[in-house]
């Protein structure tokens, strides 16, 4: 982690890298994206793996459970808005799936 | 599960058992509390005990895990409102914490 990542983002920045992850989208100063799975099982699995990332990089997206869909919202609060560390969460959630 | 847990329940029947359940509200046709915990960890235990629970009765609230705070909401699909079971959940829930 580079002290860039906590850097807050601009549109332009942001708009380019949702170009590379164009299942999120910009949403209330985060970026979100909903992933839907085959059962609640498979939601709960994708929760706990991403749950165990978001400690080890002491980063917390809001994860909301509706059965076999989960969302994701994510910003940097120390940089009240979106940093490139919001984008490593967003990559590392899409290539879970 | 009685049959009886499955209808939906009037405002009054769930004005009742919100009295019993204080840290519950109603809200767009669910009810729905908020807990707070000590950190993210037990959030992901509590939201895990819970995700335990709705799989063995096959009911699944909607679960919103923002960092120490998860939120439950709840209603039954099938009777397109709030019914027993859902306090069932609630009650399962508040003995968590």
């Amino acid at each position: 982690m580079t002290e860039q990542a906590l850097v807050k983002m601009n549109e332009e920045q942001i708009a380019s890298c949702l170009e590379s992850h164009s299942e999120w989208v910009e949403l209330n100063n985060q970026i979100q994206r909903t992933f839907e799975f085959a059962d609640f099982e498979a939601s709960m699995k994708f929760v706990n793996e991403i749950a165990k990332y978001a400690q080890a990089v002491e980063h917390h997206p809001d994860m909301l459970i509706r059965y076999n869909k989960v969302t994701l919202s994510v910003s940097t609060h120390d940089a009240s808005g979106i940093t490139y560390k919001d984008f490593e969460l967003a990559t590392k959630a899409d290539a879970l799936v």
